[in-house]
């Protein structure tokens, strides 16, 4: 791999001054995750910690109220807050915004040079911004000279996707690369956790199922036809497949569960035990790289008749892997299957991780 | 309605003695909930119970682990728990047998002459045997005189259909009567109760979804299409539909919810707000006799954007009613929805009685 | 009972024309709670519904966002909403008010002329106002005349307690009256409603415990000690036991659990058995005078080693009776035992309503 | 410290052949946390797991239905599990047995030379067997001689406490060891995983808590006495303190909480915050031997008002140390406060591996 060893020396030498980055909405939930996953980064350094009026001026030890299961990182701990909209020192900029505010604030970012990989909504559909997911379609990042003469500026938005799109653009990638897709239902059981940490009340979903998330099975029925679709000619194109979508909150912490039914374009010669195979053999170029955040295999196929489930297989590879399992024959279409990933790693702030470190593998920071 | 001008008086006469019936299986889940459920019925009185040899001789009151959130019935807990395959006084028999003795003890019974009602998976596919939805298919009764013939005695069984089944076929059952289904995927998230007191340990489903229950979408692919179909020259014909079923475990107490996507043979035809008020308006023979049991609608289209929810739901009409929801487009089939079914009762005690309570209306008791 | 024949008449009278009845704070959790049980109460009729400005003017229906498991009532959702501060036609309010402005608000109704039966905290300690509990202190309704006095009016303000207090008081209500308390050892474990619909982020508890209710062990150590008190010579005399409370959140959806252990001042002559004939026969002036809301019991003591439990419990008698269970000797003090009761009913909503039925069946409206 | 010196040198040497152990009981959920932490263990090896006749001969892999989070060590899957009964090739015996048939088959492997490291609850209380704490009461193993003595051979038997009591007797000992404690009153809330991968059935717990655990508390009174208490004159003395342990269930995955109130023998020289100095700073023989398993302080104190909880702080050092918070008076004893132990790791399996950590530092192996 030519790139891989391109790649080594200057990795390497970074190693021993790490690159400064800013978190924009650090004390909200996916702040946090971004300011966890930092904490030990080898190429990255937490530099700048920013949130809104509110709490700009504290220490963010004071300012976030945290509630992740590992302690909160001293240094972290020690940087003042930033209101949004001030000067930044860092180039790279990671977005765990709230869609209220994310698009704007972004964009001005950008405007003034700054890389920013963001986990919001807002860009995510935009005509010149790659949605990546480096497994897939790291060729995307052709869109950011786009961008950048569109801004006039070395600046640009590389997004990820909505969190369930992330576990299900990985879990029928594998597929489309193959036999392409033509058709996918998919019904989702997300954790409460995909809501922020206020986002769905105790007295909400104790004993009970909400079957309703509003905006994501719009989310889920567009974002993996961009993800897997392709960068051509200056403009995104769509993949073809057509997908049904519904969504449902259930009472557990982390890990989107997904049921998936679908059929592909070239249905006499799928073979269920040449899927499982495929599924189980994906890599990508993360892997390739070795990017620090890249899982060892991005997908695990798991032969039990009763996994993935949440809590038992969401940590797998610290987060970064989707499970699969319970691949078989549908009645009505080509093969179903059954998907998990870890919502707020794979499915956020780790998504946003692993698409800087291609950034700056790639010689692109 | 000249069928309940010719039930009203025997019933009313009846009302006054009411009729000895016996619980098998009487200790388990939903032998508990037959016992509750007769308690204060109108034409039934709980006369026997039968459970295993362990049980037999002791007070029900002592045998049975009580589960339920009303008090264990006085007159229930006073009766002596009688072993299976002792002769019965009740011509009527409930049966709450676990699978892997059902099949035996049932027909036993009915070759006895016993009215067997069955809530076990055994013998509802038997080719003589109604899977019994009385707002659906009480002419399936007229199977009850091909296994009077073949016994050669007056006894005959009677089943409902799985839990999940129940839901999902009445929420179709207008669909299919006006459009006519071709093919339906269906997602399911299952209460805890549906897998009896002890099936799902809490270690296994807490912070938890298991997206495998054994059998489960085996018998959802199947039931509903002799449910809903016809018996037609002394055999049932299954109905046409085609059904793809995903089944999952959630950490809920009671209630089976689902998510359905489904096609009709008449496509152009199709108005969803025509679907809505089919389902809304839905009724059957049980309403129009008037059946204790029978809920005043079958189906509560809840039009907020985020119901039925199990918790909120599952009690309307002492969980006799189906609750459906978000009926919209789909970008794949014509129409989906989200339905719920109170999984103990309108799934399995619930849904027994009602056949019990058709059966006498109808004078075959 | 005289005192049971003297309301009969006027009672039955009343019934023809319900007393117009308004709630403050109505879309609130208490609030909706009183909405609820107000729909069929045959003495009191829900006439004007108050809440904060931004509802004011919407119909109930629109403004409230109903999480009950029953129908919005719908007379309720007929009538508009009407700010607070407004004049009101009803002479009997209720209040679930926020404690952040129930102070003043309830102030300036009784001031007014209100009789305001209030479930918020602000008043209860206040020195001529009534913490009523009525099966236990019926008696301190005289220190309304001293807020008549006070006022200068007619309008007053009555509370009921906390809801774990609620608990706590009527269990022990019994051992106070005939063995007198000394020391008392209590440990909570508390539903989520308690802390209102969107008080606990489902983040934060699932799988989980908190060790910390704000303000609660300070009301629980001092709330039962006014309402087991005396009203003696114009004034309340707290009850001389002394209280250690510590108090924790579970993941239930309703139902105040507690560890209780104490001594008594008699110790030589106290005897379990005694004690549990004291509490499961005790009642009081609700039960003589067949108020609509009083319990059959208001204590249900439960032999089963592994009761109450607030799934299983806390509906009994509609949410009105505590339920006790595990009645048993303490290594360090005389007797320990568990309670429960249902904190949104008998601990809130109900506990306000029960108290409102006994100031009219006392004449007091 | 001499004893760390003289251990050095062959606890370095073993490191390069670890000591082969068995495991009891290998497929019950205590044996499954066994397999799994022996996997790194630096001194230890797996070399042989005993099982029920039922699972006896099958591949660990097949016959253990696991259900950690962890995956199956590679090697453990591959073992033969053998029956009980049967000669050991390793003289070092972890037991999980289940303690219906625990206390005849440990007493049969000491018997015949092994070492037995038992998590079980038969010999705790045994006259000459070590109820071993090794922060607390590492000079206990002084009664090993006489059970040698007793049985004429080379083999005896060491166990650790009940997983509640474990949490109780770290967080008290300290305040022990100084000022004396005289009476202490408990209220725990335990995660269903302390009752095993069955114990417990969903539907039981979710939604609920139940006040009651069988043997429980007379463990939790008892336990902590023999721990703290001294071993003098060939023989164990009791503590003098008296404690009163109230249990329930909660609906949690892992981590015992509970809630302490205590005096002291010397109440008037206590100061909260000496107190709080002497838990955090809290060492034992493990911190000084430096024991693989120890944590690096046996006592957390968190200062944040709403901690410990399960959820955020059970795997503090890998779940070997116990949190402990709210650290403050009690209008009726000397000091109240909150601990937690995650109850499979410091209260079972983990305390059995410090166990045997300490022979193996003491030369006893």
């Amino acid at each position: 791999m030519t790139a891989t060893l391109q790649t080594e020396t200057p990795t390497a030498a970074r190693r021993t001054s790490r690159i400064p980055v800013a978190v924009l909405g650090a004390t909200g939930s996916v702040g946090q995750r971004f300011v966890q996953l930092l904490e030990h980064h080898p190429w990255f350094r937490l530099h700048e910690v920013i949130a809104s009026e509110r709490s700009a001026g504290k220490a963010y030890g004071e300012a976030a109220d945290w509630r992740l299961d590992t302690l909160m990182p001293r240094d972290a701990a020690a940087l003042q807050v930033k209101p949004l909209g001030v000067h930044l020192d860092s180039r790279l900029v990671f977005s765990g915004l709230d869609s209220s505010i994310a698009g704007e604030a972004e964009e001005l970012y950008a405007g003034h040079g700054a890389v920013v990989v963001s986990n919001s909504k807002n860009h995510r559909m935009d005509a010149d911004v790659p949605l990546l997911l480096p497994e897939i379609n790291a060729d995307h990042l052709a869109a950011i000279e786009h961008q950048r003469q569109r801004r006039g500026g070395d600046g640009y938005i590389i997004t990820n996707s909505n969190c369930s799109t992330m576990g299900l653009a990985l879990a029928i990638a594998p597929i489309e690369k193959i036999w392409g897709i033509e058709q996918l239902h998919v019904t989702t059981m997300q954790a409460v956790s995909g809501a922020g940490y206020n986002g769905v009340a105790s007295y909400a979903i104790l004993d009970n199922v909400i079957p309703y998330i509003s905006g994501e099975e719009e989310k889920i029925e567009i974002e993996p036809r961009k993800i897997l679709g392709a960068w051509r000619d200056g403009r995104f194109e769509l993949a073809p497949m057509r997908i049904s979508a519904q969504t449902n909150r259930v009472p557990t912490i982390d890990g989107h569960m997904m049921t998936i039914s679908l059929s592909t374009r070239s249905r006499n010669t799928l073979n269920l035990e040449q899927v499982r195979e495929a599924l189980d053999n994906f890599r990508g170029e993360p892997q390739e790289l070795g990017l620090p955040s890249a899982p060892r295999k991005p997908i695990h196929y798991i032969d039990a008749p009763d996994r993935p489930q949440p809590r038992l297989d969401r940590d797998r590879e610290h987060g970064m892997s989707v499970s699969v399992g319970r691949l078989r024959p549908c009645p009505l279409l080509d093969l179903r299957m059954v998907a998990l990933v870890h919502n707020t790693i794979r499915g956020a702030a780790g998504a946003a991780l692993l698409n800087a470190e291609l950034l700056e593998a790639k010689g692109l920071l």
